[in-house]
């Protein structure tokens, strides 16, 4: 990095606010996946945190004047190598700007920098009665979730960061700041500009605040699992519980592998067979006689589901739901020294059954290690392939896996964000990606998308060499 | 509009497929609403109705080798002057292309050419047990609901047509067809294009086809009304509904003139007073012990609502919603000869019986005629005013109140889609407009917003005028 803009950047911040310690770097280069070692680490040169969103503006038009890429971050829970910084340059860490604004209790709304954490969100939130219910796993940050379109295990009710943001704050690429929208919860005028920096992965603008609905915290709440022969069963359950209109809040499937992975570093009883974690979201008045869990239990004995077990207590619900969101971690524990490398699949729920068993079949017959698990009631699915960074016959076995369950995915009318075909070993970074954005979308939609890159960052500062660019 | 531009349609097409004819072409160049006769009509140079996606291609190709505009439209039931013709051009009618492509009842969506209207749509998908609820009161067409991000009556349930959309075909301004996702309902690859064209007005693609998602047919549906001595505690008592969580599907807010206006034109038994209408959908367990309307009716009394009323029969329901959907049509014919001029201002739910309570005393104290009524809900009301079209002070009077009305709304944290604005008979066509989302948005917004415009339609031919450009 040129010294006349350290000696710019010091200028504005002062000196000690530069982090170039190689630890807080490459910290800043990896993220939880197996990336890191299998294709080599991406440090940036400095990381800054920034404490305003004039600050924030006044580094990226420093940035844009030397042409220094700028790669923003939030709480560093990514599984997907967002934050590598491919072509160096500055890492933008908001952590520091984490002030929850404004709570509009009757609006059911909330005004928060970026680097407010969910958890630390519905702390602050607990005794309002409401809540912020996008929980991705991770301890996220808000702008992390908004640049990644994080969903999780409740989307199924609650929707994903896409239908919970009602407007954003964002510095874009010449250091303007902008505001997609009001509070208000329906707008009719201008491009939605919220939605297109939601997904945009920090390419098109930096999101520093955000406006998000907050939710009635459920009066009740229960919980289930429920195991059973063949997946398909699940999934047919699945459908036919959510066409019933039963107020499900999480619909989580776990393979026969999976399952074993989460009985060994549980104390759940499980078999390992296919299983499905519920939970239910309602007011106490939808539970005055026939209670969702019951209805739920009914439809699942049609589809031959014979362990409907009703997790009662809130003690029990917790067990369930941390073992749920500890499940990556116990798969890759199955295979000590190993690395994950995460898929992201999402299909017609119509499909979602083939799908899965043929993503199976075909780990079976490459001799892969893995489980999947997913968020059944939006068609969503992880295959958690478990890899030794060492073996570069399995790592290559584990691209041509990846490409084939994107490929499978895209002709079964769904979408596959392929982490392995990111990071190409053979093609480099970024290539394989955009194979697939294209055979997804075609090559005139991605056209478009880089017509509004170039627009909106014509210098290409902003976290150079991701989505396609 | 040059000859050899017409031969070559012609040439495309067959020359009967080309309308030259006044009435025609002026049908397209005005909607329902008071602009035809207050500020002019402005009518395409031809009519065309194209019956294919390929079509619409090629005919934008050939406009966009000569630089002609190109206005699409759909039911052409706006009222807001969507469609005007303001620098001639070629109007595309999508009524042609109405085709129900795939209906797929598993994952509940479905795929629609853009032409399809809502009620043809809901007629088709009477038997498979699931609905399309998005509800403008005009039978709209699918693209034209997309395009104008239009939401209804229902929103508070159900959403506005930006939550309903799985991915969108469109024609680009150079005749490129995009496909903007998958029928997966998450997706966290790519810009959201479906988003970004949603709501931009036929301004940067035209749609073509669309997926969108469908609901289960309610089991149990139950409406009621409520009368009360003010306002503000219609609007409080609504507050405290939705956050009960009681599952409405609709609240209309109808003031006092609207409701004297709707008692004229129907037979509802209803007293000139703050009336709030209701409608609650939900599954048949739900209404086991204590129904959603019973619920309602205990919150409204302690708002002091003496008159909740339910429609116990689908009859009663039907007069109730029919009354409601002509409330725009009976606030006209309250003043004979005159004509319509909406607005649309949506703020948070907090500042709507403020916001409501002001414009309603602002209307009075300018001696203007209208009423208001809302999707209070969501924090949406619209102000119709009824106006002199002969008589230019009252036109004056009318424009300076709806820019009281934007400011107010924007001041509020709200937006307003000021129509009156949009027809600036002082600063020309699109100024007006323009003014507000500037001062709704700032300049650097308006200026990303721009920039999308250009990179996507550099030569300024779709839907020229419009969304301020």
């Amino acid at each position: 990095m040129p010294g006349h803009v350290v000696k710019s950047l010091e200028g504005l911040l002062g000196s000690d606010r530069l982090s170039f310690g190689a630890a807080i770097r490459e910290q800043h280069g990896r993220d939880e996946s197996y990336h890191a070692d299998a294709d080599g680490i991406f440090p940036p040169q400095v990381v800054i945190l920034p404490r305003s969103t004039a600050e924030v503006s006044e580094i990226v038009k420093i940035c844009s004047h030397a042409r220094i890429p700028i790669i923003p971050s939030g709480a560093c829970t990514s599984l997907e190598g967002h934050i590598a910084a491919l072509r160096g340059g500055v890492a933008l860490n908001m952590r520091e700007m984490n002030k929850i604004l404004e709570v509009n209790q009757e609006d059911m709304d909330v005004r928060v920098q970026a680097g407010v954490t969910r958890i630390h969100l519905n702390e602050y939130l607990r005794d309002t009665g409401l809540f912020f219910p996008i929980d991705p796993g991770a301890d996220a940050s808000i702008g992390g979730m908004l640049s990644t379109r994080a969903s999780g295990t409740n989307a199924v009710r609650y929707g994903t960061m896409r239908d919970n943001a009602l407007s954003l704050e964002a510095v874009m690429a010449d250091g303007s700041i902008i505001s997609t929208g009001s509070r208000a919860r329906k707008s009719s005028t201008g491009y939605d500009l919220t939605r297109l920096l939601i997904g945009s992965e920090g390419t098109l603008g930096i999101i520093t605040e955000a406006t998000i609905k907050l939710h009635g915290q459920p009066e009740a709440i229960s919980a289930a699992h429920l195991q059973s022969e063949f997946l398909t069963d699940s999934v047919n359950a699945t459908i036919c519980i959510i066409q019933s209109g039963i107020p499900v809040a999480r619909i989580e499937l776990l393979d026969e592998k999976t399952c074993a992975a989460v009985k060994a570093q549980s104390k759940l009883e499980l078999e390992a067979k296919p299983t499905l974690f519920f939970e239910f979201h309602g007011e106490s008045w939808n539970f005055l006689q026939a209670s969702p869990h019951q209805l739920a239990g009914e439809i699942c004995k049609d589809f031959g589901g014979s362990r409907f077990k009703w997790a009662g207590s809130a003690e029990e619900r917790t067990t369930l739901w941390k073992a749920r969101h500890q499940a990556y971690y116990s798969i890759i524990a199955q295979r000590p020294g190993c690395k994950g490398m995460p898929t992201d699949a999402c299909v017609p729920i119509s499909r979602l059954a083939e799908c899965i068993e043929e993503t199976e079949g075909d780990m079976v017959a490459c001799g892969l290690a893995g489980s999947i698990l997913g968020h059944v009631g939006d068609g969503n699915f992880h295959c958690i392939l478990v890899l030794d960074p060492n073996n570069q016959d399995e790592i290559h076995a584990a691209h041509q896996f990846a490409e084939r369950l994107a490929r499978r995915a895209i002709r079964m009318g769904g979408t596959c964000r392929n982490v392995a075909a990111l990071f190409d070993g053979e093609h480099g970074v970024g290539y394989g990606k955009l194979k697939f954005m294209e055979e997804e979308y075609g090559p005139a939609a991605i056209e478009v998308m880089r017509s509004i890159k170039k627009a909106l960052d014509p210098l290409g500062i902003l976290n150079p060499g991701k989505m396609g660019s």
